[in-house]
């Protein structure tokens, strides 16, 4: 049995429900994206009453299994007007699972003028108790006036200054082993419909007893070890041990597509100074705090996270992931890591993604708002958000919004959320990934780039799209880290294998691979429900006029392959 | 024969086409609307090359028939992304009527960074000047600048420095008999696509030679009087001649439907200070260049507009119309007709629809950005945009937009348009004319508030709306000026006749509304085509949620109500 609590954010009032389905038993993106089509009108304001947030843990949580305690975070996202699954690794997975919760939902919404709350979830009890006390405070200072009152061991979801004011890309940072809200369920705004539900913090405490009941723990146990060594034994995951996410600059300005000048380009000169290595030996040469190798839950085996020092060996930011690194770096043509780190650490601060933030920031700079290549001009700006001036907010809005307010047509988005950092017009199987999404631009989902024979031709991308959309979105549909993919990508039958023998319930390939798809299904429902059209999965038209330089490539995808590759 | 002028902004080349249709012998929206959606491709982007604008007069521009040289501006909207006619009265009708032109088309866009040109339309050729020296100047000086070089009675038009910077509620200024700027075709973003083009005016001259060839001159000089002598029978014409539109701030305020304080309201204290008795009276008795009764195009026999001066009896602003003091003035608890008339003469010279960003301001004012009723922070708002600051571009981006950045729920629009001064809970006659309208939230196009038993009840609104849908679009049909319809909304022989002595062409009633209402079609087509679904034609939530205070009413029109509305 699966335990759903039900918060009602404008009473106050709760509802606990047990469930034994398939779709709770799998948890993640599985369950969030069925309980919005389900629970959530398409076309309601996602800032209204009606959107509900759901907080899922997958079906692994809270066991020893590597990489499993990843948390969905699903709703109707303001960024895009569309359905929403973001997920992100801590702690709250684990906590969530010792109080034996497969899913927490925000249901209704106070009046807007309503006090903040905190959302306190115990063994016995769950309280809304005051909030207003972090309101207007950085997310970094909300972190330690949480686990000064909750223990360093809660796990903790909070928001951001911006997220408080309704900006659209705002996420829900949840804490880390270490008690420090920076992983973020970034994408989509979900921090925003937090806060219109006058959520500013919601607390696991670490007081949940919860143990996994194991149908054949012996059997678990080994399966969880065959989990690790198929980690250790695949190369991109072990790359990312070393490096984490970092190593793909230099693939990507090898292949001409890492984003540079606004999205102009694929290659930006001094690629080096912000790479991989570069990242690893200035972490390694600073010491301190610093670390290459780190886990945001345990147990990871792959620990692709950093922490990123400053000169002085202090904590400056964790982690830095590649996307960051594209878009707060290259894309604004900075070929400088430690201002990179400053950027994302205000982001997190702030509350805002580090993704959407960069792509607004590269079209202010386009608009001549400030220098490409400026590193102080760039941390400025992310001041700006930090301090929510008209132009901090503007940035903290994503980069659609910021293009029409500034007047810069090269708006790098689909369906409102910034394309991360891989320039569609030279990968158009990545490409043909943003364009099926029903989360806008998104890259965690069809990861065609390192199986594409030719990336800048479209012919056959929709097939491998759709390949890697499964193989991607298996992760997401029981709650495991997406890095897992590249071990099991061949074969779920070591994960299915675990779910069996923790809960007795045996799901085949074929069948795990159709609630896969039925949850794309699902989801792409929504999004034509809430008016989204074929009309709206596209690239702005620059991307279709204008060649990228190195390539010579232009956007020449069409509206009806693109549809092709969202059909399921 | 009919003559349309294309002019390729990207080469200067330009091309004339002849056409002897009933379209074009129509012109106005009739024409405009079907050059768009035959020409445009619906999903283009509306700053891209792909869009074109077209100047349209209609059936009897250049005539001595009262309130005939409307000119209706033709494109696809930046501001809703869907098609767009925006008329404007002003002399630029008759100027291109002298020169034989039904339609001059603005086709094609050169690079972004390309130097502005004015076009230069004379007897004998058009030419593409270097416009450099009118960028970032205000419409006012503006005004002067192409007066200075091209004569007073030259037909101008040029747009702002917010639509220079591509701002998304940016009109198109046309000249009025005093060679001034003024006379906006101002709603949906048509400046920032002629900015597109790198177009930063358009000048006819007055060198035009052409006269109207009358197959019947006789009964056409009759047919003329008669339009004068109905005009001047009729009692809501006659009241405008008196008052202008200012009459209507009563005639709201007793409905209850007077937008107040962001729409949030329909009843202001102290309206009598906006009123237009207070407006006759503060004329009369300044006295100086202020006027009443001013006619924005000769002939008129309704002369509705007028000049309103500054305490010293110097032209403050001409005109002040109804729709900008209630968005400007109610809608922001503004008490203060000086205040009014200051904010829209900095609008004026911005470049911006006084709608939407007078309902941008009221969003800002939620938002806590200034105060409601304080009258020196909503000019200083004003200055902002024409100064161009990030907030100032956050209000031309309209309202919104704008609710979006600031994070404010309640956002007066409908397609990204603003509200007009009607709050659609206290008329749902109304409220179903802004879901109706292909172009966003418009009033002019089914006028049903003198018409409503119970404004308060959707009963019958369908029709009702439809009914005047049909009215008003006559008038946009042929290029007559809206305020004709309530002359002739019985009776449209007398305008057909005209046109019969004029062309030798008859178009029976019937076939007349069948044009009106085959427009309506194709418009709608064109919205469809480029994605905007049923969906779309809602108001935001909080108007069906929550309660309009002095009417106690919701919105409560369904989808199926308005699509219903939409059919032709």
């Amino acid at each position: 049995m699966f335990t759903m609590l039900r918060i009602n954010t404008a009473t106050g009032a709760t509802k606990t429900e047990t469930f034994s389905t398939k779709e709770y038993l799998l948890g993640g993106r599985t369950l969030s994206s069925r309980l919005v089509g389900r629970e959530v009108p398409a076309t309601c304001d996602p800032l209204g009453r009606h959107n509900k947030l759901f907080f899922c843990t997958g079906a692994l949580a809270g066991t020893a299994v590597s990489s499993s305690d990843r948390l969905s975070i699903g709703g109707k996202s303001p960024l895009t007007g569309g359905i929403k699954e973001s997920n992100a690794g801590g702690i709250v997975g684990v906590r969530m699972a010792r109080q034996g919760l497969r899913c927490i939902a925000l249901e209704d919404a106070p009046a807007s003028d309503a006090g903040w709350k905190i959302i306190v979830i115990g063994k016995d009890k769950t309280e809304l108790v005051d909030g207003e006390f972090l309101a207007g405070v950085g997310v970094y200072e909300k972190s330690e006036m949480l686990t000064g009152r909750f223990g360093k061991k809660a796990g903790c979801m909070t928001i951001g200054p911006t997220a408080e004011k309704l900006l659209l890309a705002t996420g829900i940072a949840c804490s880390d082993p270490h008690g420090v809200c920076s992983r973020y369920a970034g994408r989509g705004g979900l921090g925003a419909v937090m806060a219109s539900k006058k959520i500013i913090a919601m607390v696991i405490l670490d007081d949940g007893e919860v143990k996994p009941e194991f149908i054949d723990q012996d059997v678990f146990k080994a399966g969880a070890k065959n989990i690790v060594n198929l980690l250790k034994a695949n190369p991109v995951s072990t790359k990312f041990t070393k490096y984490g996410t970092a190593a793909m600059v230099d693939i990507c300005q090898a292949l001409k597509v890492l984003p540079t000048r606004n999205f102009r380009h694929g290659v930006m000169d001094g690629a080096e100074k912000i790479n991989a290595q570069t990242m690893y030996d200035t972490i390694k040469a600073r010491g301190g705090e610093g670390q290459t190798q780190h886990a945001c839950m345990n147990p990871c085996a792959i620990q692709c996270s950093n922490v990123y020092p400053d000169k002085d060996g202090k904590l400056l930011c964790s982690p830095i992931e590649y996307e960051t690194m594209a878009l707060m770096g290259s894309n604004l043509c900075l070929q400088d890591l430690d201002a990179i780190a400053v950027m994302n650490r205000i982001a997190n601060d702030a509350g805002v993604d580090t993704l959407d933030v960069g792509a607004a920031i590269g079209v202010a700079m386009e608009a001549g708002l400030a220098e490409f290549g400026d590193t102080a001009a760039a941390v400025r700006l992310m001041e700006e958000v930090r301090n929510l001036t008209p132009l901090g907010r503007i940035l903290a809005s994503g980069c659609k919004i910021a293009a029409k307010v500034l007047g810069v047509r090269h708006a790098p988005h689909v369906l409102g959320q910034a394309i991360p950092a891989y320039e569609p017009r030279g990968t158009k199987g990545m490409a043909m990934t943003y364009l099926s999404s029903p989360m806008g631009a998104d890259h965690t989902f069809g990861f065609t780039l390192r199986d594409e024979e030719v990336p800048t031709s479209k012919e056959g991308k929709v097939g491998l799209s759709k390949k890697f959309q499964v193989i991607g979105s298996r992760m997401d549909a029981m709650g495991m880290c997406n890095f897992v993919r590249y071990s099991v990508q061949n074969d779920m039958k070591p994960l299915l294998g675990l779910i069996q023998s923790l809960h007795g319930v045996e799901i085949g390939e074929v069948e795990f691979d159709d609630f896969v798809k039925e949850t794309l299904r699902i989801e792409h429902q929504f999004n034509l429900d809430a008016g989204i059209t074929a009309k709206d999965y596209r690239f702005c038209e620059t991307f279709y006029e204008e060649a990228q330089p190195e390539t010579g490539e232009k956007m020449d995808i069409t509206d009806e392959e693109s549809l092709l590759a969202r059909q399921w």
